[in-house]
């Protein structure tokens, strides 16, 4: 299968700085970065994690692989702007955290023009953003979920299919944009928003002393990009919503049950989230046999 | 200030394995166990990490601290069998998530025995129980949290303060009953509550390679003893009680933003949520330097 030679990443934030990083560290790619804020590239080229700066020193129509690493709308419009300058059959993928807007709004668009969009969420973070924050390795062991339409370019899915792992990946994921924004609704946006309510009780500000791994645990995402994710959460209403309704029903019961001093509800109910932590657990370990298998 | 010599673990389950592996490992006290299914202490005493079975090898008046690791009723029921036989100026101490019922129902009883009783919680867990998943080093740097009455032994207090940082433990941390049950509702109960609420989703079945951190320290502690979380509970239900419905009217706040598809409130709401998160870290490091400069 073509191997890419020539990679744009567009937007050096926390992703993209990640990804030029990880590039440079783990391949001998020839690897250009492109950022709003100019000063950022120009760190990185001086740094050496990029070959240099799009569009000063490489065109458009040299690029195999664009990785946009920021806001789904903004990704949009970059693509836009540029794509009737891009390489023929170069592909295109983002690193946003929901899918049905950006391959809805790309896909045929790109298509259309000779060029490839694929869906892309790289299931790595850390609580930091920005190009500092960002470090080769990022990427280590997490899952890329590629997502296509029935109109996406089989043979490009394929060569990203084969490009992530090279960048550390341990697994790639392949899905469609309805099944990722549903799905990401509850492991990625609940999880903030559950982390963000959480830390607002007036106890928390005299809790020292008095937490151990479990506080932190609920409340190390609630120090978040509400930028970010507030584009993220409108961008996925619909599911995220339907998630929020679920969870706060099964809050409801819990504190049913013990106004009550319903100890049998109260027992069920714990009981009932064990026993789905356990099948979680076994699902993940069949998973891991099967990959080892593989 | 006299250093306890025998001590008596009682109850060696997952704390109480680590307390007398721990005792074994880091002091040279003597130290003696108990447990409802003898198999264990048995085991425990042929791994050599005690040095007898208590009341086999060794009579309640030859002890000089007793650290209790049962659930509270069965804490409650323990004493009162045992105190009439117990040494004179010998020191309880039990290690219950709850501390209002117990210290209620112990402190004034065991002085007037001549016996001084103490609560105590030490901050560490792990999601398995059981004797056999114990280990020395559970409480490594945790907070061991200790809570006295106004009737309570001042200079047993002090001992015990004196007594666990041998333990590994990082920090002692003095309260008193109601202070406890308020706070640990918020970082420790409610953390199994919403955990075990958050695992419920039917999503949850189909997250395999769409999860990420935030997934997994969401879901931990939904591995649960359910018996025991549901006395913890009930005997803190008042406070427990406040902090679910403070938490559910938060997690409203977020659900009305998306439905009303309110952008600027979202990102206030999450905004807030990260200014807290700032706080609390922020309350952490002064904490820390200032027990560094102790």
């Amino acid at each position: 299968m073509e191997q890419f030679s020539t990679i744009c990443v567009v937007g050096l934030g926390l992703i993209g700085g990640a990804m030029v990083k990880t590039i440079k560290n783990k391949t001998d790619l020839r690897i250009y970065g492109h950022n709003r804020t100019k000063a950022v590239s120009e760190k990185a080229k001086a740094e050496g994690n990029i070959d240099g700066i799009f569009p000063d020193d490489i065109s458009a129509n040299e690029i195999d692989l664009w990785i946009l690493s920021l806001y789904p709308d903004a990704c949009i419009s970059f693509v836009k702007e540029h794509l009737s300058e891009m390489k023929p059959g170069a592909v295109i993928v983002d690193c946003c955290g929901t899918k049905t807007k950006i391959c809805n709004a790309l896909t045929d668009v790109c298509e259309t023009a000779g060029v490839h969009f694929i869906g892309g969420h790289p299931m790595a973070g850390i609580e930091k953003s920005g190009y500092d924050a960002s470090f080769a390795g990022l990427f280590d062991n997490a899952s890329m979920i590629l997502c296509k339409l029935d109109s996406s370019d089989e043979a490009s899915f394929e060569r990203l299919r084969e490009f992530f792992p090279k960048l550390g990946f341990g697994y790639v994921k392949e899905s469609n944009p309805t099944e990722h924004d549903r799905v990401i609704a509850y492991t990625s946006q609940m999880a903030h928003v559950v982390s963000s309510a959480y830390i607002k009780s007036d106890a928390c500000k005299i809790r020292y002393g008095f937490s151990a791994g479990s506080f932190k645990d609920m409340t190390r995402v609630a120090y978040l990009n509400e930028t970010m994710w507030t584009e993220l959460f409108l961008e996925n209403r619909e599911f995220l919503l339907a998630e929020m309704e679920e969870y706060i029903s099964h809050m409801r019961e819990y504190r049913d049950a013990l106004k009550a001093s319903d100890e049998e509800m109260l027992c069920k109910l714990l009981k009932e989230g064990r026993l789905c932590k356990e099948a979680d657990i076994a699902g993940e370990e069949k998973l891991k046999r099967e990959r080892n298998n593989e």
